[in-house]
């Protein structure tokens, strides 16, 4: 028997103290009838390979949401990571998600030429433009729910009775964002705003973080029901 | 009986171009079924106070726009002219907006207070963020089929024989679409189009406008469906 | 005899922390020796004509950030207080700007078309980028030195015994900064930084923003000795 | 006898018609006193520290301006050159510049602590303004003079009769940039304005590109003047 994976947020660190302030909408996302489907195996395979190709669409504009960070970094580290972060998606995660997808028959071309769905450009260009309107730490809250989140779902999912990976077609996926690997990457995001909330004023500044982180999380969920509904 | 109201764009203008390139989303925008329903008074109340409630909230973003448009302008004269728009938005539209709510029992309070729905988000930040990526064409271009769009709505209504203007609750709406002064605003973007198109060489990047213009008019009609939908 | 015109800092507020910390920087630009040649006259009139050119040019890109702080508002009243600040550099400022200018035999056409000084675009570029990399504090920080220095450098001169008006050809410059108008606009300044320290946790960014402030504070002292040593 | 080393532009290319319309400015750059003081040994060692220590915060900014390049990049292509380009900088470049410094003597945290001088601001935040106004094009052209004047002003002193680079100090700071790795990234930046003005208008665009290619080749005249006169 397995160990359960642990929360990856710092108690009374600003990731929690978000979480806590924005719980239904955080709770509509990473409970999502999306997330029960991958985890049970009933998910219907249409609904996951749309969203497999608007996630292609998403991690693009995820890479530019980086490169902005490393623009708005006040330090050379920052910048250093920030720049790691948008080449680890531009050359390892995207070529990552393109062979998984091939798996699936979803060629690249097909990825590239989809139209992006409304879930999709919502929660991209929310996290952009909060990204320009404010700075580094209203950039990384926005990005959050996106990083974090993937983590907390794989984990519950391994951690939930319900869930069966004999036979799923989606076992793959759950244990990549439960992965040590993924939940090193979460946990450093969590982190990074602790820091950024201390340096940044992260906890005067809470109510209007907590506005982005949850409607950060309802485009989140948003992002699922796209898949789970064939959105346009 | 009435003159026709005639079409905006300018023969083989950048406008005209593009909405020939965008024509079946630009079509699904401007006939929309929630369009239709403003015509001849079917649409329900529920459906057309949703939409007021987002518009106040898309009012917003669109101020900022403008906002954008003045910081990326390249001489006073579009820099005076970018404020103007902004003020009157602000200042004159956002009061005729809250007012006109008020006759249809919403208070400013609750627009303020309403979570914004994807829709809403979707189409406003993306065109935020393709005023930042982009120059100040790449800006107006995503900004037209909102600003033009309304008055060719308005003016196909008025032209339709569909139309019913008596007893219709939504008449007022189609008239001050319809109006001079409105479609002087329209008009003047439809010739600011056509003067960027010359001096930052609009018709050699057709290709890259005509997606951000298409993604536009599909953003628009999506507003229209969350409308219609009550969408969150 | 003339009651001295009070310091418009709030004791203990962020205006005041940041021109402590920023001291010998603060003191070099209004303390400068061109404020100084205004103030007893001295000042070579070919340093004041260079000057009002590249002022001219200054007050585009000072309009330009106030289009920022309107992008980056996060409610209603910021954005109107940001617009109507545009607004008034645009359409008031700069045509009294103009009209003073006229006065010293320089025509408006000769500073549209004045080659911008390495000083000017040091500045105004500063002001825009902190604007863009940070959030609406950061930018507020960059303007100020400007804002409230210029009421300052009035105050200082209209208290010093060494300052003679009569027969001064700068003597307008210094009643028009030192006018109770002006001073409101600076002390709002002031006010603004001390409520967006409070909502955008100010005193726990203080390093950051000192840095920001001290920036600023040269690069303004730099317009001066542009103005000085009639630089390119 | 070596043969002489080529010119770098496309003729008929923007980059080439750039140049011939801003030659009075670039000639000032390419030929500076500085530049013919590294060519044959006369420049004072301490302008050259100088220099460096300014380079290494220049390095910074030029490193974001890639950042914002990768932001404003409308196709992965272009994206994964400009996070290479930013990586390199970032990983490489600043290694090399810090290991180069440490043999003048010059340490990193010296570098670090360095107050920015007026002409290293100036240009630095002009092209990251120039690429938040304007477009992936318009960043380039601010970026091109530095990219691509090096590599030419190093091919000038090595075609030179005058250079000396036997017991010249500068003579591996004039090899470095002549040598065929750096003159193809040159060339590289010289194809990319090709494929930019094809792709974004740029020959309709001449005059605003103009207007800001020549701003650029003034501010690294700046730059170097800066170094002579150990001006802050």
């Amino acid at each position: 028997m397995t160990a359960k994976l642990p929360d990856l947020a710092t108690e009374g660190g600003l990731f929690a103290r978000l979480r806590d302030g924005a719980r239904a909408s955080w709770d509509t996302y990473v409970r999502h009838d999306f997330v029960r489907g991958m985890g049970d195996g009933s998910l219907p395979e249409a609904c996951f390979r749309h969203y497999l190709v608007q996630d292609y669409l998403f991690l693009i504009h995820f890479a530019r949401a980086y490169a902005l960070a490393a623009f708005k970094a006040d330090n050379l580290a920052d910048m250093r990571a920030a720049a790691k972060s948008m080449g680890a998606i531009l050359d390892l995660e995207m070529g990552l998600h393109v062979k998984y997808c091939a798996g699936w028959g979803i060629g690249e071309r097909e990825m590239e030429t989809a139209p992006e769905a409304q879930a999709t450009l919502a929660y991209t260009r929310f996290v952009l433009e909060r990204g320009l309107a404010g700075d580094l730490l209203d950039l990384h809250v926005a990005l959050a729910p996106c990083v974090v989140g993937y983590a907390e779902i794989a984990a519950w999912l391994m951690n939930d009775p319900a869930t069966r990976l004999d036979g799923n077609p989606y076992a793959d996926w759950i244990r990549m964002y439960a992965d040590p690997e993924y939940r090193a990457v979460a946990r450093a995001q969590v982190e990074l705003l602790d820091r950024l909330a201390g340096s940044r004023g992260g906890h005067a500044r809470f109510a209007a973080l907590l506005r982005t982180f949850e409607a950060a999380s309802r485009l989140e969920a948003g992002f699922w029901e796209m898949g789970l509904r064939l959105g346009t």
